[in-house]
């Protein structure tokens, strides 16, 4: 599979609710798209990074800058297959999701050229998945329980509710009394808390929740292993763990006891792949996390959490949790599930009007 | 794919040295062959058991009832992949060489249909491993030190010993010496010694091995452990490990610092690829065990032992190493490498004539 | 004592209730029996081996395959007890039933030669035993409610339910609230859960179950090390345990407060008797599971759970627990006990006739 | 102190030997410096990314559109230290080298306000620092002694060696060997070994080294742990501590026994004297590394050697190490060690017309 251009192309898609940033309020969501072309198959992927580089290190303008000066002039030259790039990459440092975007639409044109899909590819064991939906920090407890309450009426199977200090033992107890026992319920720190809130963090133990999501900084697993053990509540990490030996090593020192899968995260899904074996070895589960994502980065998260160690419901939510309008056909939510894609690569294409709709720009790079 | 029927064949392959069992001297290498037939291409498995269950529980005669009662109905009905195959062999317990066999010949077929190679498939980094020979228990040092120097001379780049009880320090000394402190030497146990021997075992870690293999029972990871423990060389373990969770329960334990992959004793390629995952997540090394495998079987090994966690030498060693002629077109040594096939499948083909030559009887399951 | 020809005998035991497998249901029992014949006395032994592979690698055919193949030909040539048998098995890898089957017929030879009961050779301590009794997975909560009830009316002492995903703390409540908190109760999950289900049986600490039986796979004690700490119920090993050597590991690790002995899943009563003893000396309660036995098997369990360190209620039911209808004079509760036969060897003798009846095969191997 | 503009300036500084990467040989070293005007004083700033994201994720461009984007437009409204700087930048994550600058430079500008040099700001304990020196990959053996030599020669104390695999025992056996025991030897790894390599590691400890530094990769501490078991040399972090909190995390779980600090790495001054702070607490020695920075760096790093936790010589070289002509009056080696300026701030002034020279572009942006 040769190579002959690769397209970057960003996209602003309106969200169907205001996303608040430091600058402010956004209304859209900025998506860098990655297209391989080859003479058998285009191949597509998104870039997860946002705008701003404050869930990691990554920003949007900042992995295409990665892409355009590095990854791509960094692409095999001849015949190109997901492993190829992978390997061709590892001597940059970082930008795991600048290297997932490309290598995922290598893979895609890959798959589409031997007929053969993500999940099929992966190992998916299932042809749905169930969705959980992760729900942000409000302005009211009132206004929350109707949020996740509209989710519920959705179908959605799991609620994860966001928390930081000031707004977490009593969201937690409202939705736990409002929606009963039997709720699936999680909470997602984003590293918003310190070893020396163990003590606030232990209130949780009372609600039965399934996990905590990263409490603490993302670069500290020795941290993490102390709260765990103060903690009944497992915790589950997100942002720490960008590779399968950061996984490996979170599992060594006990630094948590479930793992959330975001293959931007960790720089593709070859390398989702091998923290899902590393987490099934160790009787660890995994769970596909959500960043946002079009329906072509949806598409293939979905196989992944179709793989068997994917015992959690993830967030992968339905394309109207966050958008109006889709690129793609949109993923919906049946019996609080979403169809595992079954064609060729993602399964999906983007629809040509809805795309040229949203494009802010392109760029065409001829290999 | 739809599998439309499956062949069990049985080889009697000639081998170019006697070797020795408790029945008494056996001149052949009794070998199961399982060809995976559909409409697109064929697919070959080669079934490692051993003719008596003493290097573990599996035999030849009884893994082809087994696939015959058990694994050969289980199969998928309709579109069949490894990852299906795999999925549909987990409820029977044990018997991992027999599923090994037919899941290999499934990816054979699958990836001959796809035109990938076994290489390109699992991810290999190179086009040619280094090898390393294994060498038996010799009935005097002279003529070990012969047959060492007849290795040496061929090319191969590392030694393996066998020990026992006996036969442990004096033969190492004697390489060690005659054969200098470059030669990368290692041995194995096959399982021979009791914790108790560990004070002699000991006694290996003047010699500077790269490792000792499987010193105590397959079945107690406690124990390795403990020797671990008070051994300098680093204990690998191979009848050991029969799946992914093994490999990081004996990581987890310290029972392992190294770990010898063979796939027909994981069940497959695909466990075996698992395996290495999971070691190159804990920079745990790996390296690639024999059977005495024909051709076939060989080509699989040798692409699996390009991956890039196989930083040990393998003992995947030439066709001649075992046979004066082998089924395809023999393995040679290059510089002390092999070349990995880069054709569909397993990138190699039976030789009709020969193939017949060695049958002793067939089988055909229509599906 | 000579043993001059062996005789492997395959007997169908129809069922007092079908028997779901995989292949459809099963309304017999099939079972092999082994009898050895020396100039003295004869002496039985049940394999205890199923059809299928699914509890471990063993299955009935082969099982057959293997005594016929390999271990009948390593019986010691001269003078036979079952410590010789034991150690002349020892070269050949797994098979454990197999091994069991003929070392029990041995050891039931040597016994009736001498005079001596199974009981007084293994040192039992008491002349009955109490009896337990293990419920399937039914079809709904009232079924289930009405067997419990049922099985408590006969005089069993104590309950074990099956469990798997889906059943577990449903049936455990229904049970616990009708029957109430003195009930004996524990419950078997043979393996189908996965560490990631700590969450949910973690649930069952609410009932004061004696103990939780084999809740994960079998070649993992790390794992069950690992969920030991996060449930309250003790862990008990059942598949995990194949020798004296498995029971040490899992007590070192913590797998296991609490082992189930089944003679023939550890290759025979010595090997019991070893890991009762080692039990006993950390401390650790034993049980005697049950495999659908017939009075053969049975009479060797009852003289096993009679021994001092089995101070839990064992599966060693009624024979009309399963059959109407068993090869010896039938075991019978009394006051929720069994009776520990007195007489030599077993102490039970197969009728002539009702054997005849049931037996589908017999195989006279000449030594 | 208000800050009013800022000046990003790039300049390329002539190399006296070529610098290999995989773009080809650089004759210049790319470097860019921020300079922070505020009515009172000007500071100066210096970014140690390198070109390329091989040593870490950062690089010159993408440092440069990061303090653009994101940490100039989050600089305190008001009166800005180096404090407050530190806090305003901490949302945004990774981007160590970029925030470095920046508050590098707003530190100048505040220090020279005051009146006060870095090393007394910093509690530097001395007004001079013994000096080591890096020495690179070389094409040959008797090259690198000569190399050596030519060092040893302008009086450094202590030689680095870089080492990789396949150049790593031969010439620290051949620096041993021609310059004696007593010559203060070292070696850097930067990250190109993984653990499977201990063995080869191993054979440095004949060697006398005072450390092996970053010899894995840097996202993982606890197979560093794992490899410090196994190797004599004590184990010194580069790469992987780039906060104080993975200082502490590295030293509880044995990952290092010393500590490389390189201020740009570690996101500024302020937390390079934290993480002194840190190992001077734990009795873990650390020293102070070097990027190829301009006097206006090097001024700085001099100050911070000078801590009394600075137990062993630095990477401090002088100018001429590097560049003919420096931006700031040369650092000159003097008996082996370089002089601490005394003057307020960095101490140091660039020279206008070499500076001019040299720059490649400014930017100017007002606040």
């Amino acid at each position: 599979m040769k190579i002959t251009g690769i397209e970057l192309r960003r996209i602003a898609m309106p969200l169907r609710a205001p996303f608040r940033t430091s600058f402010g309020v956004e209304t859209t969501r900025d998506v860098l798209l990655v297209r391989v072309v080859t003479p058998e198959a285009e191949g597509w992927g998104e870039c997860v990074a946002m705008s701003e580089p404050r869930y990691c290190s990554e920003y949007v303008d900042g992995a295409a800058d990665v892409l355009r000066r590095f990854l791509i002039p960094a692409l095999p030259a001849g015949r190109a297959d997901a492993h190829a790039v992978k390997r061709a990459f590892a001597p940059f440092k970082g930008h795991k999701m600048a290297k997932a975007a490309l290598e995922t639409a290598v893979l895609d044109a890959q798959l589409r050229t031997a007929g053969e899909s993500f999940g099929g590819y992966l190992g998916a064991a299932r042809d749905r998945v169930p969705c959980g939906v992760s729900v942000g920090i409000m302005d009211s407890i009132p206004e929350l329980l109707d949020t996740v309450g509209g989710f519920l009426d959705e179908g959605y199977v799991r609620i994860k509710l966001k928390i930081e200090p000031g707004w977490d033992v009593a969201p937690v107890r409202a939705v736990r009394e409002r929606f009963g026992d039997d709720l699936l319920l999680q909470v997602d720190a984003n590293a918003a808390y310190t070893l020396a809130d163990a003590r606030q963090l232990a209130k949780l133990d009372a609600f039965d929740l399934l996990l905590i999501e990263q409490p603490l900084a993302d670069d500290d697993m020795v941290q993490h292993a102390a709260l765990a053990k103060l903690l009944k509540t497992p915790v589950c990490l997100d942002e720490s763990i960008e590779s399968a030996e950061d996984a490996a090593a979170a599992i060594t020192l006990g630094a948590a006891s479930i793992i959330n899968i975001k293959p931007g995260r960790v720089g593709g899904y070859l390398e989702a792949k091998a923290i899902h074996d590393v987490c099934v070895a160790h009787g660890v589960p995994v769970w596909c996390g959500g960043m946002l994502e079009t329906g072509l980065g949806r598409a293939a998260n979905v196989a992944l959490a179709a793989l068997p160690g994917f015992t959690l419901p993830g967030d992968t939510s339905g394309s109207r949790r966050y958008f109006a309008t889709d690129v793609t056909a949109p993923f919906e939510l049946a019996d609080g599930h979403l169809a595992v894609p079954a064609g060729p690569g993602l399964g999906v294409e983007p629809v040509a009007d809805i795309l040229d709709d949203v494009t802010t720009s392109t760029e065409w790079i001829e290999l």
